[in-house]
This record gives structure tokens, sequence and C-alpha cells, in this order.
């Protein structure tokens, strides 16, 4: 791992930016400039003046999205630090625009205040057709994406949260197939419950699972002060049969393992104590829950992780672009549910039946079809939901 | 002029956006992905944490300037809101990347109160190499752009204050070439006391200037409460010869008149009250305070303006891509008023004496290559006085 760290600085110095800004117009003669620029750009500007929807005809806000982050929770490295969770922020740009033609800009910000943020991302939001918030820690995260989908009318998407819960809803549509199992009946574990966590257990609830147990590093949620807010909410809707107690007593008797939390924290024989052909998706990056061989051995069926050396890799790159694509393409003023498990689907179908099996349940993350296949799955569902601009 | 703000229109609608980002690294492999993204990206992002300075070099910030405007002084059409300023925005963020390869991104802001915007900007800083500000109305430009630049460490220039400052002053260098008179001794009115009119001022007194009149619609400033506090502050250290009264008095043997204000304000007769060989910058836009043609009846010398229909363009499109290529090339911590002076002295000596005559005073708008000689200048400027990041 850590050659593949130092051969990506190298990289990251040779190349002096993963993206750049480019001119779209010519510029090079009194006409074009008079056109492009002054005196012509006051037609323009005034007709925005006159008609406010119209900046997002004529100008680029129609198809441009921040990547934006406060550098807490920057892949699994934690707070480092704004500057330092660019390269990140900026990859994330460059695979918006090779996969689905997105203008993404990757902004950092000097502040951690939830309100602050909140304010910031508002002032310059008139500038964009959506927001892609970035890892941003949790619980801070839940409220800043809620209440800038409130006050805002542009799609605002928390990858952290719902580009995971995407990715392993879509793995765990292909894998129930394979399994037989009927999703409203199946008995879930999620180990972690920051961002991602969370978004998977409200992506899944409203696909229809009704057994879920959510974990922390405190063992199950309870509605006590171990618990954040967000958490305590959570533990009075989820797991139904009040199970109280570590990882190991969840995961009895369960068809499905959601790591989301740090790396070897499942057993073999945690694997053992699950039902038949358990399913199991540890995503910790960069070392999962447990090993994906090391589970197979311990009687696993399907395992999926975050790491692209394992088949299954678990990995968000399949979303954010053509999720953005289609919600940029609908017009859309908000990131709904049926959006998220469009999404899911899209991915999901992807792979098809005659393709379906346990070491292949998703597309490859370089796929560049998958972000065509969201982005029309994803722009259908915001129209027929009806959140979008006036057409 | 309406036909061009028409076509201009129909071009902006037809273009959908003036620019656009673009991805610069390959991600169409398994391979590609682990060292643009992740796990590789962990790389720069631990190298950036311990090494702040880093940001400089393994990401795009080396490279990248916000053009940033709450929408409140838009060329000539005053304070029609942020989204309807952002053509402008994009068209400025063209002609960098056309003239001069640096990678500008537009952003308008939805906020006009000073302290808000600078804390606005201040949380977004750690993203970009430097900062434009645009078409913020006066006097909160002032505070604005004074409170950053002491406050960040990347380079901060109001275009409308300094570009404006800067390619007048280059007009006004050769100008005198022609006429064949002293900078020190010349009697200069500036007509405008808002950004431009300041920014003009403070730069021609850095130059040797020592007799400038400025007046407002309010007539010559004085100290008193017609005046804004910058204005105020500015009647005592100016008009040395304590002049009372209107434009017109100031213009009373004035050897250059520059114009920043509003159509038509100055009448044959005033042109006549001049000094002998005039010179006129009426650079209001899009009427000049004069046209070109009568005044040179009325017995100016050399007319320029902002126009591109007359001889002498005054346009800042000649200022702010070379100035921040070169200030972003020194690895500039400020924009300094070295800085200032050597751009107005890079455009000024892109017309050599040979070429020069009343009609030819500055390069056309279009020419790519005075943004090479603004960019080399500026370096060398800043790099001289030591403004800048260690190397």
């Amino acid at each position: 791992m850590d050659k593949i760290l130092e051969e990506s600085i190298r990289k990251h110095a040779e190349w002096k930016g993963k993206i750049e800004t480019v001119c779209r117009v010519p510029v090079d003669s009194r006409e074009a400039l008079m056109l492009a620029y002054t005196p012509g750009v006051a037609g323009p500007c005034l007709e925005i003046q006159a008609h406010p929807e119209k900046s997002f005809t004529l100008t680029r806000r129609w198809n441009t999205v921040p990547v934006i982050t406060d550098g807490t929770a920057i892949l699994g490295l934690g707070n480092i630090g704004p500057e330092a969770g660019m390269p990140v922020m900026e990859g994330k740009c460059a695979l918006f625009k090779a996969y689905a033609d997105v203008d993404a800009f990757p902004l950092c910000l000097h502040t951690t205040d939830t309100e602050d943020i909140i304010h910031t991302i508002k002032n310059i939001a008139g500038s964009f057709g959506g927001i892609n918030l970035e890892d941003i820690s949790a619980p801070r995260c839940f409220e800043i994406e809620k209440r800038l989908q409130e006050e805002l009318d542009i799609p605002v998407f928390h990858d952290d949260q719902h580009g995971t819960a995407i990715i392993v809803a879509a793995a765990l549509l292909n894998a129930l197939k394979l399994v037989k199992k009927d999703i409203h009946k199946i008995k879930v574990v999620i180990s972690g419950a920051g961002a991602a966590g969370v978004g998977i257990c409200r992506l899944l609830t409203s696909m229809g699972v009704t057994n879920i147990i959510l974990t922390s590093s405190h063992g199950i949620l309870e509605d006590d002060p171990r618990f954040n807010p967000t958490q305590r909410e959570l533990s009075k809707t989820t797991n139904p049969e009040k199970i109280h107690g570590s990882l190991a007593d969840a995961m009895k008797g369960a068809d499905v393992f959601i790591g989301v939390s740090v790396k070897g924290i499942v057993s073999q024989d945690m694997v053992r104590s699950m039902a038949e052909k358990p399913i199991l998706f540890p995503c910790a990056n960069p070392y999962p829950e447990i090993n994906p061989n090391d589970a197979l051995k311990a009687g696993a069926y399907i395992v999926g992780s975050g790491s692209s050396q394992y088949p299954n890799q678990i990995n968000n790159v399949l979303v954010f672009p053509g999720l953005f694509r289609g919600a940029l393409d609908a017009k859309a003023t908000k990131v709904n549910d049926a959006m998220l498990l469009a999404a899911a689907e899209g991915i999901a179908a992807c792979v098809s039946d005659d393709e379906l099996r346990p070491e292949y349940i998703l597309p490859y993350a370089y796929d560049k079809r998958v972000h065509q296949i969201v982005a029309a799955k994803v722009k259908e569902a915001a129209i027929r939901s009806g959140d979008i601009r006036p057409q």
C-alpha cells in the first residue's frame, strides 16, 4: 500500500493538478471580445436580472457542481484539514468530468462550524447547479446537508452518506438475487454509525428492509449519552428485536453484514454465527473489517469490500458522476429518496442475470457505461417525482 | 449597441457557458484510479498535511483564481444581483485562460455585507493561489480588498480599482511622451470617486503625480458629509491648490482628464479650458463622459475611451491576465504597488517609440503578447519586492 501512496505523490507532483479550466468561446478578435465580454455581455446580464432562471441557460451554472469539504473526514485519514483534503476533492472533480461531463470544482472550507459551513455554501450557491458535500464528519454532516437541501433550490448530495448508501444498496440488490432472499425479511447489521452507516440505514429502510441493527465503537446503538443525537434517534426506529450488546451479539443470525467502520473488528467466528449464505460487505478503507478471503473461508457466500484488490469492489465512484448528470439534466431542485433508489437500481442492472455470480455483483469502477445508465434512471426518477424546475 | 447585446444573448444561449472544467489525468483503468483517486490519493493528502505549502504543488491551487462578485457594480449596470453578474465573471475567466493560462473560476456571492464577504472569501481561500475581486461597489470594496490582503497570504486584486488604474497609467505614460510633459508637473482631474477613481488616484500618486483633483456627482471632493470616509480622506491629500466647486472648475488648466463616471458630463467648453495639448480619457461605459470625436474637435490632443469603436481603447482586459500570471509564477503573497506599476510600464512598453502616435498609445485588447510582457514584469517586481513564498 505504501508504494502506491508514494507513487501517487510522485504523479501528483508531475501533474500539478488533476483538473483545469478551459475557455469554450472565441476571444481573439475585437468582434469576438465584444460578444463574449464587453460591451455585449451586458445583454445576458440584463436578461438574467429580468429572468433569474436564465442563469441556468446563459452561463455554465447548469453543469457546474462544487465538491466541498471542511477536511474533517478525509478518506480513512480523519481530520487532516481543508488543504490536505484537496487531492481527494480534485480527484472527484476529475472523475465527474471524465465519467459524466459534469464541470466540478474543488473547494476546501476553513471552518468546521456547522452554521458557518451552511452560511458559506448558501453564499456561493448561486454559482452552481448542484452541491456535492464531501468528507465532512458526522454528526455535523447530517444537519449541514438537511439544512442546505431545505434552504436551496438545487440538488444537495453528501457523497459519504448517500454515495456509499447507493453503492451498498446496489450490491445488496444483486447479492440477494443470488442467495434468493427477500429484502423485506433479511436481518442486516451495519457496523459504523457515522455519515455512511446512517445513510445506508436510511436508504435500506426506504427500500423495505425492516430489521437493521447499527453498531458503533460503543456497541449496538442505544438511547443513552454514549451516542450522538442522530444515533439515539436511530436506536428507536431500528433493531426491532431490541438486542443489546456488542457487534458480535448483533451479528448472530444476521443475513447481511455491512462495515463502514474500522479494520479487523469482524472475526471468522462472527461470520460463522450468521444465517446461511451470509453476505458481507466489509468496506472500511484502506483495510476492511475482515479480510475478504478470511470471510470466505469462514463460510461467507458473497463478499464485497472497498478495495480494488478483491472481487466486488464497493466504490462510490460508480455513483456520484451519473447521479449528478441525471439531476442536472432533469433540472432537479433536490436529491430525493426516489433518485437515490433509482441510482442503486441502475447500478445493479448493469450486471445482467447471466453475468451475475458471487464474485461479480457490481460493474467495475471505471466502466463509463454505468454512469450513463445511472444518469438516465436518476433523471427519470427526478422528473417523475416532480422535484424539478419549470422546464 | 442594442444589436450587440441581443447578438450576445443569442451567442450565450448557444454557448451554454464560456468556460468548462476538464480532467488532466488518466482515470480509465483500475491502475489509473488507484493513483489519481483511492487508495493512492491518501499519499498527497498526508504530504500536504505534513507540509501545508505543498497544496501549491500537489494540486491545481498554484494556478487557480476565483473571479468573485457580489453583483453590486456590474459593468455600468449597477446593482443587478449576483447571478446576473455571472456572464461578466465567466467572461473574465475565459480571458484569464485564453490570454494567460490561469485557471479561473466564477463565484457570485449572495451577500453584500462587508464582513460577510470577507469571511466567506477567507473560508474558501485555501483552494486558490490568488483572489480576483470584481464589480463590488465602493466604498465597501476598499475595506474588503484591504482586509483580505492583510489577512490572507495569497495575492488579492480588485480589478475595478487596480485593473483600471493600471491601464489608465499605461495610457498616461505613453501620452505624456507624445506631449512631452513631465509626470511630476502635470495637473490631473479624475471624474468619479468610486473604486476606479480612487484606484487611479492612488496609483498615479505612487508614480509621482502631485496635483490630482477628484470629483464626484457632488463636485470636487471636500471633507464634509456629502462624501464617504474614503473620499473625505482623499480630499485632504489631493487637490493641493484647494480648488472648490464643480468638475468644470476642476478642469480649468488641467493637463489630463480621466473619466470613470457617467456619460456626457464633459462639454467642449470644458476641454477648451484645459492646458495646451490636453489629454482626455473619458472611460465611462458604455457611453463616455464626452464623445471622443467631440473632444478632438474641441482641441484635445490625445483621447482614449472605454470603447473599442474609437482609437486608444482603455480596456483592463490588457491587465488582469498577465498580472495574475506574473503573481502566480512569482509565488507572490500579495499584490503590491511595485507590481501594479510594473504592469503599467509593461503595457506601455508594448507600443514602441516608433509606433507611438496620438491615435495609438496602447496595444490592442486581444494582443496576447502583452500578457506575456506584463507577466514577466510583474513576476520580476514581485520577486524584487520580496513579497513571495519561500521558493
